[in-house]
C-alpha cells in the first residue's frame, strides 16, 4: 500500500469538476446548556450554544464532467445502506470503480452522500434524528452481502467459493462502512428529489437500499428520470396504481449476481424485486432483470461494483443503456 | 441553482483519479442487545448484533493526478474543525475551490476527510469515541469565522463591512459542516501519519484545527514534508526542542486574513501562532507569516479558501511553493 494503484489507462479528459450540497431544511433546538469548549489543546476556548437553529439533511453531490460527453443525460450514482459515494470510487483493492468506468465512457457523473452519510453530514439525535444509528461490525456485511458463505463464516473467514469480491481487501471495504438511522428515509428521499430537480432529467444508478429512494423518487419526480438501474435493489417504489403508471415510461434494468439462492435472506429480498418488477410490466412499464450468472458472468456478492469484474458488471449496464439511446 | 456552475476554464487533463481510507484500528464492543433491524420498509428484518469487532479510526482520501505534474510533490489539503474535505471543492455559492485551482496548475491534490468526519465514517459513540460530539448551529461559525461582525451579528445578519465571503451563499456553506468530537485527536494525528507514510513526501496545505494536525504529523514524520502552509491555524505543533528542531527544514507559510484585531479571540490564536513560529525560527526554522491586508487583499473571513477572491489568495500560496523550488 504505497502509492494509489492506477489502472494502465489513457488520461481523462475533463470539461469541469465539482460538488456541492443540495435540499434539507432548518430544524430548532432548544433547552440545553451552554459550553465552554477548549476545540484544540491549548487554544482558546469557545462559547459552544447548542441553541438555535441547524441547517440539517442535505445531502452531498460530487459531479466529473467529461470533456467530450456521450451520455445523453447525466448519470447519479446513489450508494446503499451504511455506506456513501466511496461505492462507486476506486475499489478497496484499489482497483478504478464504476464512477471512473462510466466516465472514461463519457458519461458525466454525480457521485452523492445520502442525507445521514459521509458528506452529508447528520444531526443531533434523537433530537433531530430519531431512534439510535445502526452500526455494522466487521462480521455483518461478510455474512450477509454474499462475500461469505452466510451465517458462521466470519468466524473461519471462509469466502463463497469463486467470489469475485477482492477479500483480501475486506478490511479496506469495512473503512467504507458508515453509521445510518432507520427513521431518516422520508428526509433522504427528500434530498433526493431536490438532486433529480437540480440535475435532472438523468439516469439513476442505485445500489441496495438506494433502490427504494431510485424508485420513489422517480414516481414523485418522473420528468427527471430517463431510465433506472437497480443493482440487487433492497428497497422499491410504491406499489399503489397511480406510483406504478408514473414509471410506465421509464425503462428498467434490475441486476443481480451470485449465490442468490443458497443465501439466507437473498431469495426473498429478490422476490420482491420480482413481484414489484412484475406489477410495473402489468402497469404498462418496461423492466429488464438481468442475473448474472445466467448470462455466464458468475462470483459476484452484493457488492459487484467492487468485485474483480467489476467493469464487465458496468459493461452489461452501459450497453443496455446504449440500447435504450441514451448514449452516442 | 440549476445546473453545476462552471468556471470558463479550459479542460482538466488527469492522469488518473479515486479514493481510499488509510490507518486506523479495530475495536471490540461487547455486551450490547442483539435487534432484529427492519433496514428497508417491506423489507426482510436483518439480525443485526452490535458486539464484535469494528474497523475504526480510518481516514477518507480522494486523489486527482494532472497529466502534466508541476508540482515537486503531492499537494495535501487538510480541513479545519467542524467540517470535511468538501473545504477544497467548489465554494458554497459554486465558483471553484482551491482543489481545483491547485489542480489547474499542475499539483496532484489529496483532499481528505479526516478521522470521524465525513466519509471517513465515525465510531460508536461513548463505547468508542469518547464523549459527546459538537454541533454547530447557524449562528456560530458566522460569529466566530469572521463572517459576521462577532457575538450578535447572527441575530441581525449583519456581515463584516468588506467581507470576501459569499454571504448569500452562507446556508450552502452550513450544509458543509458535520459534527466533531473532541476527543479524537490521537486517532486523527495517527491516521495523518498513516497517510503521509503512503503519499509523502509532499507539501500539508492545513486550516484552522488542521494546523495541530500538520504540525504534530510533520514533527513525527518530518522525512515525508516538504513544507507546511497553514491557514489561519488553530492549533500547531509541539514546543519541545527535538519537536521544534525536526521542523528546522521543512519551511512554513502562515496565512492571516482580515479582521483579525477586531475579532474577540483571533488576536489570540494568532498570537498563540506567532509565539510558535518564533521559537520554529530559535531553533533553526524558516517561517514566513503573510498577514494578507498588509499584501493589499482584504476582506478575507476565515473561510478564506470560500472567499470571492479566493484564487488571489491560493496564488500566494502557490507562489510561495514555487519559488522553495516546489513547482516547475
Amino acid at each position: 500500500m504505497s502509492a494509489p494503484a492506477l489502472a494502465e489507462e489513457p488520461p481523462l479528459a475533463l470539461r469541469g469538476m465539482g460538488s456541492f450540497h443540495v435540499g434539507g431544511r432548518e430544524a430548532v433546538v432548544a433547552g440545553k446548556p451552554v459550553k465552554e469548549v477548549l476545540l484544540v489543546p491549548g487554544g482558546v476556548p469557545a462559547r459552544i450554544d447548542p441553541n438555535g437553529t441547524y441547517q440539517v439533511e442535505a445531502m452531498y453531490v460530487q459531479y466529473h464532467l467529461p470533456a467530450t460527453p456521450r451520455g445523453a443525460v447525466p448519470l447519479l450514482l446513489w450508494h446503499g445502506g451504511g455506506l456513501t459515494g466511496v461505492t462507486w470510487e476506486s475499489t478497496p483493492d484499489g482497483r478504478e470503480g464504476w464512477q471512473q468506468y462510466f466516465l472514461r465512457r463519457g458519461w458525466a457523473t454525480y457521485v452523492s452522500d445520502a442525507v445521514e452519510r459521509g458528506r452529508a453530514g447528520w444531526a443531533m439525535s434523537p433530537e433531530i434524528f430519531q431512534g439510535d444509528p445502526v452500526f455494522l461490525t466487521k462480521q455483518d456485511p461478510w455474512e450477509r452481502f454474499r462475500i461469505g458463505a452466510g451465517p458462521g463464516s466470519w468466524r473461519t473467514r471462509t469466502a463463497l467459493p469463486g467470489t469475485q469480491f477482492p477479500v483480501e481487501a475486506y478490511d479496506a471495504f469495512m473503512r467504507q462502512v458508515v453509521p445510518r438511522w432507520t427513521t431518516t428515509d422520508a428526509a433522504q428521499l427528500a434530498a433526493y428529489r431536490a438532486l433529480l430537480r437540480r440535475v435532472g432529467p438523468a439516469v439513476v444508478l442505485a445500489h441496495s437500499q438506494g433502490g427504494l429512494f431510485a424508485g420513489r423518487a422517480a414516481q414523485a419526480e418522473p420528468g427527471q428520470v430517463r431510465a433506472l438501474v437497480l443493482v440487487e435493489p433492497a428497497g422499491f417504489g410504491e406499489t399503489t396504481p397511480e406510483a406504478l403508471a408514473a414509471l410506465k415510461d421509464i425503462p428498467v434494468l434490475a441486476l443481480y449476481g451470485d449465490f442468490i439462492d443458497q443465501d439466507q435472506r437473498w431469495p426473498a429480498i429478490r422476490q420482491r424485486g420480482l413481484d414489484f418488477y412484475a406489477a410495473l410490466r402489468a402497469a404498462g412499464g418496461q423492466v429488464d432483470v438481468v442475473s448474472l450468472p445466467e448470462r455466464g458472468i458468475a462470483g459476484n456478492s452484493h457488492m459487484m461494483m467492487m468485485d474483480r469484474n467489476n467493469q464487465a458488471v458496468a459493461q452489461v449496464v452501459h450497453d443496455w443503456l446504449a440500447a435504450r439511446g441514451l448514449w452516442r
